[in-house]
């Protein structure tokens, strides 16, 4: 079983994350996290926030020497702008009048639609927003991506499973479905050529359309959302349950994807296209491969069959709604009046979708990583790959 | 903490359920298991199964003169047709000469594209199908819908919380974008209305061309799928929260649709809908009513924000693909001789997708009680009540 | 991960339990849940209601010809003297005229000391103690037996081990710690000769003056708690974890063994003797034995070392308080008129103390099975103990 | 619910802790953390370490001007001697001629008795022991203290909860049965008297002849273990449950306690002592008080029935073995050689047990909390509190 927990918030000292249930073994390094983050903040459209939004990345357990332990991973990502926040949002107290005189620490009552911001104060009986919106804020998968390249490294190390993802549509633009014929589902030899593109898109063509998009979505003070989709390849069938519901890996991955702020929609494989089609056409047969192995036709279900992963590429797709702090601002209402207004924005992002892709990659590896664990016990690197490479030989010829 | 599980397999004794966690108060009696369970059963296009899959529910614990007691709360739902599976699915060991001359006991190894017949094989090293499907059949989902119901009074009783699930879409048809505004959202009091509905759907004149579509279907030996859509009315706002990932109740609603048989797609609100519109178009602006009291314009978040109802209408969807027995059978491998061959086709529904909102339905009520009870504990329903209410009143007049 | 939940109420039709996580492959019968629960019923000094106590066993689902399936394992264990309780337990509604002519259901408002009925009625809203008392009750335990039955067969299967326990103390009668050089440490080998004595001791001169404690406390109208000692052979070392407070086994032994009704306190292995003695004569020093493996001189761990088992044998006491129905009744307050009163009394066993060790020893291995899969994971007891296996085979010479 | 992770290592850079779950509105402060982590270093018979074991606590998430936010708490503990480690244990790679030349990098190959040295190499295939010692080092336990001190203060803001711990013997010096008369148990307001006293020991004759049994220790170069016990005052009836086995709050008191190192039994009010009395004498009978309030009139159960608080005194001890770190060191084997040796000893304390009342104490707020939070819901301490109170009233007044 592998946990973890997030805290801190988007204006404080630092964001703290914490994976417990590593196996030893896992090698893994600052730079690897320092890397995985900067693909965070990857993306056409976002605003100045990512400039500065850098991550200083302290790894404060579970590793010796680049290689865990075995205990609590725990890593810490350092905001460089704290100076400019530490009186507004000190732990402590601070003298009540240095706050009143801090611009920063005006009180939220316009609660911004689309945010956690009204509800957050209903439920905690907060009079603004601040403490709601500071803990919501996406500034926290940050750590959720520092973890999840943890995972993907464990996942790579001891199973050979290797992860991809990409945009597949930014607003209306979408890749053309024939266009997939063109150029493949993506693999992992290419992330560095995706996260080279502008939108992380796998199709040039659409990718320049989405550019255009952006810039006039820029121009009308609008916001976008899109599509994105997480492909891992090399995953063991058998991953997940039929068993019971919630050991289920596609309703696993269902609940990380979509705990992702933001995410409104989520499909494995084809997902709601799927729902339209016949049965005689929706499903992917099987058949043996010239190599003798069993295999499917086609790659309808995005590799799970009943719970489980079928050792096909898995294939997940979540859909992001477009950032709700839109320039033109949205109609509220100031909870310290009553009176009708306009919500507060405070940044210039067009859209956060390139870079959400690399978010859902990351809570991808962290559940393959705990079903793998699942199935595969382990306290360390060698012996999960161990039990897996002899489950794998352990399988009758017939049935490969 | 509601936790809840499920056993038995398909053509066993019976089916058992048990729901831990339920506070005392809730009144229920077994007529109400079985009038839930008679609409899992609902919907034009099941085959014959539904006629003598008659649900024999069994209250073991829990329960008594109407009214939980605060214990587990458990049932068994007996299977009808056991007396002709007995020796084939006996618990204990058989007379192997009998096994040798039953039919039904001959070895499933042609493993079924679309269901969890061949990876379930190679993840338990089983040499035949039948005990995977036995246990991944939906006949699992008649204990979801049970307790479900269970659930669904303790919502009811405990915060006045109703639900409601209907048909959106039946393979390519769908209602109508222009429709809703013709015939509005379901509400609870249309369940009669909607269970007698051939498909459960909302607006007749699709409802009609569902079953066009479904006779249609089953000429061509084929199979269907669709969508359904969950609503919850009544929640108070503040379910699930923002502060970290496996809280958000958008999240753990994704989890429990997704993680029912032949889900693969789930939506919260508009979903990929969302992704497509620009963000000044896309959240839900707020104002105060003529009553005084905050509202959204609109409902596309679907009640959800920042990962928390918002005392809106919860709606959320999910996409079940077409039933994977298909009648025009599918090609796969026989594992035992390793040719290819057809599947294996045990029934002849042509879809299952009015059923499967009720099990949806059954499966956003386990998710809402235990996020009540999250929010709100309680040991009774007068005390979850009470609390509730607390909360409800607590909430500062502009803010509410 | 193992979890399990029992339902049912002690006067209901039946007890409930299901046991999700089972490997496939662990073979048991019927024949061996019904023997498991008949060591429950062993002891002397047990009441009338052993004798009619007959548990009427059937297996629901997770077993096919006497081997699990890889779903939930579920079973019922009926109440012989369910027709004389049907009416006063009725799941559903019944005439309140039956109920009032019904001495059975008269009100129990005469809380018993050292039972579950005042705080349970206090934290539910109850105005009498049925609700309580029927859920609290210790026949309760009649499941975790049958379910500890079962990981039994799963531990000796996949990896050898094998559990035995006995009375260590009745009342103030104690096994002479002398006496331990004489018999040694009692093994699974010894679990027929343990369930023949009369208290399940392993020194049959303790056991006789047992004997003549029980009969002098029943002639005073008393009753006798204990201490009874749990004891798993085979175990491999490094189940649990040092890793995280959650994970150690001698932790998760604790709450298993705490969980028990009536238990008051628990140890591992000396236990409190062990604070009260110097770290020189506390400790298992470490040697190479004559084959060239590594040993530890002594026991007093009690084959735990930092929250992991060491692949000694491990040795777990838990200690029982004296049946709370005492028959020389208790001083309590009757709650329906305040009026000080006697407790109601309903049985007559002096003393459960062997029955409670057959119950320490299902809850061990209900644990140690959930932490065999954390460390091995595995669907199929073939799978796990490949695993164990090589794990096993992996530990460098040196390091044995 | 109330989940809590912690992380790091011994020697690293520093500890971390994350407490999800906390309601909004509890007020503490850094001073509060250091001021608790101050208290953990009590007691007589501590090495130099303590001197330079220098808390530096950096509070990093959830809190805001000294009130807690509804996010995850999140702190960092920092090394003052990370400076002389930061080679030895740095967390990226290290040039190996580095770690060459430095005695504090030499590998651990003699396992210590009594720690999990041994086990910890096997189960993750290390070759020396400083990964697991790192790890499975007592140093961990600030992290619960700091934790836990964050869950007592909700625990008295949100329900007038307090609790104090104190020594209750030290290795074979025990307050004898006769002072408790004389002196009481101590109280919430004993803190501070009982944190001066050498030994924590409520009993100033005892605490001299501990000082005296630490002393002869000292001389004698041995260790002492000792039991200690915590005690909770002001908590409401029904914390806990009777209803399933898990949710029992003895069973997650002892699972808390006996996952604290060293702890190797566990006590819930007069526990084992309980085992040797009959029946008549053992339990708690109930009557009203000159108040009309009902009460117990003994203290023997430590204030649990059925698995839950009763509302009186919450009394629980924990038995912990001597520390294992022997200066006349234990025998072991060198694992690089095979050779008999004497294990590594890093330290010169004689007994830990008056901080491990600390520890202990820490653990069971966190457990009490959680429990809290399970019955009462809430979000903020305000609406706990009002929960809380609400239940309180309503229990009917001859129930009280």
């Amino acid at each position: 079983m592998l946990r973890w927990l997030t805290a801190g918030e988007s204006h404080g000292p630092a964001l703290v994350g914490v994976l417990e249930g590593l196996p030893s073994g896992v090698s893994v390094t600052t730079d690897d996290l320092v890397a995985a983050l900067a693909r965070r903040r990857l993306g056409y459209g976002r605003g100045a926030r990512m400039a500065f939004e850098q991550d200083e990345v302290t790894v404060l357990g579970g590793l010796r020497h680049g290689v865990s332990q075995g205990g609590p991973f725990a890593l810490t990502i350092g905001n460089t702008e704290w100076p400019k926040w530490s009186t507004v949002m000190s732990a402590d107290p601070v003298d009540p009048s240095l706050l009143k005189t801090t611009g920063r620490n005006a009180a939220l009552t316009r609660p911004r639609p689309g945010h956690a911001d009204l509800v957050g104060m209903q439920k905690h009986g907060f009079d603004e927003a601040r403490p709601v919106l500071e803990r919501a804020s996406a500034r926290e998968t940050a750590t959720r991506v520092a973890l999840g390249a943890v995972a993907a490294k464990f996942l790579e190390q001891a199973a050979g499973v290797r992860l991809v993802s990409h945009t597949v549509s930014l607003g209306p633009v979408a890749v053309p479905d024939d266009a997939w014929a063109e150029v493949g589902l993506p693999h992992p030899d290419d992330v560095a050529a995706l996260d080279a593109d502008p939108l992380r898109c796998h199709h040039p063509a659409t990718s320049a359309r989405m550019v255009e998009e952006v810039d006039a979505c820029h121009k009308e003070g609008d916001t976008l959302g899109g599509v994105v989709e997480v492909l891992a390849y090399g995953l063991p069938p058998g991953l997940g349950s039929h068993t019971h519901w919630d050991r289920r890996i596609d309703g696993r991955l269902a609940q990380a994807l979509m705990g992702i702020q933001a995410i409104k929609g989520v499909e494995v494989g084809d997902g709601f296209e799927t729902a339209r089609r016949r049965g005689s056409a929706a499903h992917d047969e099987i058949e043996k491969g010239p190599d003798g192995v069993l295999r499917r036709r086609t790659a309808r279900a995005g590799g799970t069959e009943g719970g489980m992963t079928t050792g096909e590429v898995l294939r997940v797709r979540a859909a992001m709604k477009p950032i709700a702090t839109v320039p033109r601002a949205l109609a509220t209402v100031d909870v310290a009046t009553g009176e009708a207004t306009q919500a507060h924005h405070q940044r210039s992002d067009v859209c956060a979708v390139p870079a959400s892709g690399v978010v859902a990659e990351a809570m991808v590896a962290l559940v393959l990583a705990d079903a793998l664990l699942e199935k595969f016990g382990g306290d360390s690197v060698p012996e999960t790959a161990r039990n897996v490479r002899a489950y794998l030989d352990s399988i009758p010829e017939l049935l490969r």
